[in-house]
């Protein structure tokens, strides 16, 4: 008997947005396996499916479960908010494959892709993303800071628009200001910074300042920050929240 | 009356890869606008809805017969294909409200995200994208080649796994090459290179090589490219083709 592993992204938060394709995964897993919050999100079936929680902090863990489930011939689903690909559990998935049972890498393993948090921050905002972006995640607890700074400065070398990831959590507090401040000496005061909190959800709230004026951020790591490019524009509008957009074409760019 | 203008994104193609949102945006409205081939992908409704199409090339005049049509009192949804802010038609709208009647900034406008071409290509090759990344358009039809250049750069000075949209098409055989050539003159000829040809269709096709070894790159415009970072690794397995990978963590990054 040969089991199977699917990573699925169940999108930002509301549950029309995640994609047929992975509420069709969940359904035909004999085995979900999850962070407790986000298997929470999944609907009950009547099939006897088993259920794997654990907490935030185990990602290594919880992929060689899923792993060892799928080896002992079980159907499973690996559940992820977002998409699995973009700071999320399918590089964990890889990464144990890689260092783990020879065996594993002959499972049926796949990655459904979903809709990730800047996609729906961004639409939430307008368009900021419409020209070249990049993402970036501020959490160091598997990089180096100094490494988040090099990337930081290339892109702001590179002009491109900026999704800032976990820009913020209780355990690290200061690590936005400090991006932040390190993107006000390397691009002009009026840059465009947009918040998005809960992006994808029915409670998201959208904040939209510049980085001259955005020295107090409030963020946490349902946040996402987006950072304008030269290029990305406000539009505002009377007795409504501004459009933000990043236009397609340059007109005299310096 | 008052009309309103809903820009969604359909997905990269197969239609289990289309929200829920999305779907029920295009239901609900009385007129969709979209390019043809994309307008082909969304199934007849028995509401009388009335379809306007146009060709690839008319971002503009698009999102402003939408705008128009959603002043006139009608519930437009204008169809992009993957994610409408990702080098899609969120942008090409606000910037047509940016510059159109001011009576379209009071209109009820919203983008609904979908699954972005990248996504759905790095879910199928693994999880290219499991670190920081950036997405970079090779067309130079609304940029200057310089631009693009500058951020190819910016991209290999940080390290980031890079997202190639738009690598090739018939009337520009020769970007990817030239980005590639760039990136081989800034990155070890190891790095790992990704195509995945019609990613998020039954046709998906998926080709894994080297910065070094492929010199002559085969894409045209349905092609996303990935370039890994210096840490992205391939996963080799028998009889199948590898997983490719960039971990979560930096182990020993020069």
């Amino acid at each position: 008997m040969t089991g199977s592993l699917t990573v699925v992204g169940l999108g930002p938060g509301a549950p029309e947005l995640t994609t047929p394709a992975v509420s069709m995964a969940l359904r035909e897993a004999t085995d979900l396996v999850g962070y407790d919050t986000y298997l929470a999100r999944v609907p009950e079936t009547e099939t006897g499916q088993r259920r794997h929680s654990s907490g935030n902090r185990v990602e290594t863990e919880r992929a060689r479960q899923a792993l060892q489930l799928a080896a002992e011939g079980r159907s499973v689903a690996l559940i992820s908010s977002g998409d699995p690909g973009v700071f999320a559990m399918a590089a964990a998935v890889f990464e144990a494959i890689e260092k783990g049972d020879a065996a594993w890498r002959a499972l049926d393993v796949r990655v459904q892709p979903g809709v990730t948090a800047m996609l729906a921050a961004a639409a939430h905002a307008g368009a900021p993303l419409g020209g070249d972006f990049c993402a970036i995640s501020l959490s160091d607890n598997l990089k180096a800071w100094a490494t988040i700074e090099q990337r930081l400065e290339a892109a702001a070398r590179g002009d491109f628009v900026i999704a800032l990831y976990n820009p913020a959590s209780r355990a690290r507090p200061e690590q936005l200001g400090r991006a932040l401040e390190l993107l006000r000496q390397r691009k002009a005061p009026e840059t465009v910074v947009v918040y998005v909190r809960a992006a994808g959800t029915s409670e998201m709230k959208l904040s939209v300042t510049t980085l001259g004026a955005t020295d107090q951020p409030d963020a946490d790591m349902r946040t996402l920050v987006v950072v304008g490019s030269s290029a990305t524009r406000i539009i505002p509008r009377d007795g409504a929240p501004p459009w933000v957009y990043t236009p397609r074409s340059e007109e005299a760019r310096a």
